[in-house]
């Protein structure tokens, strides 16, 4: 199963997306793709208003995420080409919620912040109930996947040496193009990952090449630290982001980055300066 | 206007504090402050049920909340005993708001992750409405402020590089006793900021002493990034904690700690490991 998120006739909405159709959850928590995944699964999804996915401009299937725990280094391509030691353990940082962005929104840079923004396409875990702190999380903690573009600017990333601000400016973290039920993904090994600027093939890789695999990474991050419904991990990048090619390729006004995982979609957002 | 939390017959509610009397407020939304604030800011109080604050067990006085921007490197003192060089601009990083925990709340070390756990005294701002983003956000978008024990386990802290997860374990944020409305607790320079272990002092300082002040920390966490109602600002620690001090001083099981700020009032939380 496929939960969206759309604007429909000036209100959110939860969308259901199959093969066989797309149809508006009358959920009286709009912003709640928990509820609908489980009204959903109940059945009653048969009777929902039925609507043409195509005349919708989708939002992020997550509002008012709380935590975003973020991976850094688990590729070993891509920690090879920044330079940094493999760590013996995930090394993990976190993204403010308000970063969120839709799968087809602008990615909105503060030219005045910084001249150097990034791509890293991240396969995202969405938690679908209270877990960890004293008990490790696991694959049956996790409601959903969907595609993240941990959109970074390096120059502040790395001025600042804590990875947080130049990766949490409004909008620097697209999400979508919807939410794949776990049951529907299957495990999330196995899965082509890849990013695009301009059409350009910069980053493609298979989510079995994490250095740290998602049961790992799940059993790691809650270990002493609660998880809830509606937090996101996302999973790390592989290698290819533009930062660390020769020539650097920075994002620039009016690129295109698609990031896509198989069996999730594909955002496509459109790089403007302000 | 002092607001808290407190389980009081079994469910979470809010409880305004003056000199007068402690009263409970009827709001239907028992874990938002902010509406406790509008609720007695007016008038309404004067009716609401009397209690004995003595014989309420306060909670944080923040439930849910979304982000926690934390500033490192904040007080001179502090930046010459760490070793770090003194930023030029704020150094921000990130704590999980499902770290927070109540004013005599016990800090629950994970001994399996830790053996190197300090206090930080903190100045904590609650932000009261939607700012930032694209126009930077000012004292009056501060509701009120409170302490905050920025628990710190260094091992962790320092071996990752990245700050938050050493910081982000479940009860490592002590909040409270509780919130001090902005027009009670005046500008936020110029209150004293003090943290004891076992009554002996360790920290003790001015807010005045921030290299960085409340007005620039501000502007400069809200570029580019939008804040809401509920977010917390975390100013900084002064010098003095357990980690920079030789020898080192590491919180051991059964110690009490202490953080206080003049115009607030003080935590006081029991370190347990487990």
């Amino acid at each position: 199963m496929k939960i969206a998120r759309a604007v429909v006739d000036g209100s959110p909405r939860i969308v259901v997306v199959s093969d066989a159709a797309t149809r508006i959850a009358p959920t009286d928590h709009p912003d709640d793709a928990l509820v609908a995944i489980e009204s959903a699964r109940s059945g009653a999804a048969e009777s929902w208003e039925q609507v043409d996915l195509d005349a919708l401009h989708l939002a992020a299937p997550v509002s008012g995420a709380g935590k975003i725990i973020a991976v850094g280094l688990n590729y070993a391509d891509h920690t090879s080409e920044t330079g940094f030691t493999q760590p013996e353990r995930p090394l993990t940082f976190a993204k403010y919620a308000t970063s969120i962005s839709g799968p087809s929104d602008d990615i909105v840079v503060p030219g005045h912040v910084t001249r150097q923004v990034d791509l890293e396409v991240e396969l995202a875990l969405l938690i679908g109930r209270r877990c960890g702190g004293t008990t490790p999380a696991t694959l049956d903690d996790v409601a959903a996947y969907t595609v993240a573009n941990d959109v970074s600017a390096r120059d502040v990333q790395f001025g600042d040496t804590q990875w947080t601000r130049g990766k949490s400016f409004d909008t620097f973290t697209p999400l979508g193009p919807w939410l794949v039920t776990a049951d529907e993904f299957g495990h999330p090994a196995g899965h082509r990952v890849y990013g695009t600027v301009n059409g350009e093939i910069l980053q493609d890789d298979d989510t079995s090449e994490m250095i740290f695999d998602v049961p790992t990474l799940l059993a790691f991050v809650s270990d002493g630290v609660t998880l809830e419904p509606g937090d996101l991990i996302l999973t790390g990048t592989p290698a290819g982001a533009g930062a660390f090619r020769n020539p650097a390729r920075y994002l620039a006004a009016g690129d295109e980055v698609v990031c896509g995982i198989d069996g999730i979609g594909e955002l496509r957002n459109r790089v403007v300066v302000r």
